[in-house]
């Protein structure tokens, strides 16, 4: 009885996030502003590798949304070391984030003049895929300590997202990581994802991360 | 208006989970079984650690339960690598485990003639630690490929339970992991908590660990 009810009521609030989530990206579409949900496990290098990304991009204006049940260190870190446009959300608890505190966020954020928005989502494999925030792209990191078994386990945050990011490419050998298998493993949840391995840390494979979100917003210009 | 049915229903739900827990938690006392909740992101490294430190207790009879939403890859690395009792639960998309889910699990384990049960929970650092499974323990990984930061980041997961494990030691400097900073970050949000540095792969730190659960399971048949 109990998971009944908690399942219809969540059924009903997807919904409504669902069309908030469209509007959302309607908008940002007409100001020329493309909205990229970053997901992963918590330390999978999310914050590290959109400083890395960031870096890479100067001839693109880009503001960051860097969500965290509590602190400020991922706002702080990136507003010190791209200096650009950062707001650090606070989730009160929450798990993830849906169509309405990105809206929020968008608001404090500002995103006039702005090409690219990054949003940082809470680290969690589960909660965070089953929210549309209105983002155009969906991006997920996966690390190589984490195990290339990872898409077996997390089914959805693999089938919903665009763009998958293997980080700590660099490592990968200690922990017995099998690029390979990691690929199979992907694919038998998404078939079209785009996969690019890298290293923020090295910078190994940022290049043709950068170049894909060129390619990218132009194409979101362009619509 | 939303946020306010979901907590509403949300607290519910836990009042009832938590009586639930509490009945659990003294039916395996009394049949002198000690369950133990392992909580930790995703790749911390659970299983691996669950493998090292059974295999260091051949005194103790260890029943295991391993929680992922999809795949069967950890109850059959614990079955092959320790032979012990071990079943799979999958959550069918549920970010955590709760005291009725627990209380299937143990059902289909069967805890007689067992000493110590682990309970791997979902790789998760936000909904496992609202949800009280009815464990006499609650056990965190944290993993230094994740960073120092996360006891900041995640409140709850840290103040909620007895034992802090911090695990891949081995590769800490690599990740510019500061011990002494985490333990203090550790005790900004939990000030009695025990906290054991180890290897799972290495195997430092697991005799203190192994040691720790002697004493822990003698306590609880004690009572």
């Amino acid at each position: 009885m109990e998971q009944v009810r908690t399942i219809l009521l969540n059924k009903s609030v997807l919904d409504e996030n669902e069309q908030e989530a469209d509007s959302l990206r309607q908008k940002l579409q007409e100001k020329g502003v493309c909205l990229v949900n970053v997901m992963s496990s918590p330390g999978a290098g999310k914050t590290t590798t959109l400083v890395s990304l960031i870096r890479s991009l100067p001839s693109l204006r880009i503001g960051v949304m860097e969500a965290d049940i509590d602190s400020d260190v991922d706002a702080l870190k990136v507003a010190k070391e791209t200096g650009c446009r950062s707001v650090q959300l606070h989730t009160g608890g929450m798990c993830h984030l849906d169509a309405g505190m990105t809206a929020q966020g968008l608001e404090e954020l500002d995103v006039d003049g702005l090409d690219l928005v990054f949003l940082e989502n809470v680290g969690n494999l589960v909660c965070p895929a089953e929210y549309d925030t209105g983002a155009h792209l969906n991006m997920t990191i996966l690390s190589t300590p984490e195990g290339h078994d990872k898409p077996l386990k997390y089914p959805l945050i693999y089938q919903s997202c665009d763009l998958i990011v293997v980080n700590k490419i660099d490592v990968g050998s200690y922990f017995d990581f099998d690029l390979q298998e990691c690929v199979r493993n992907i694919r038998y949840r998404n078939e079209s994802a785009t996969i690019l391995p890298i290293s923020a840390k090295t910078g190994e494979g940022m290049e043709a991360l950068g170049a894909y979100f060129i390619d990218y917003v132009n194409k979101i210009k362009q619509k």
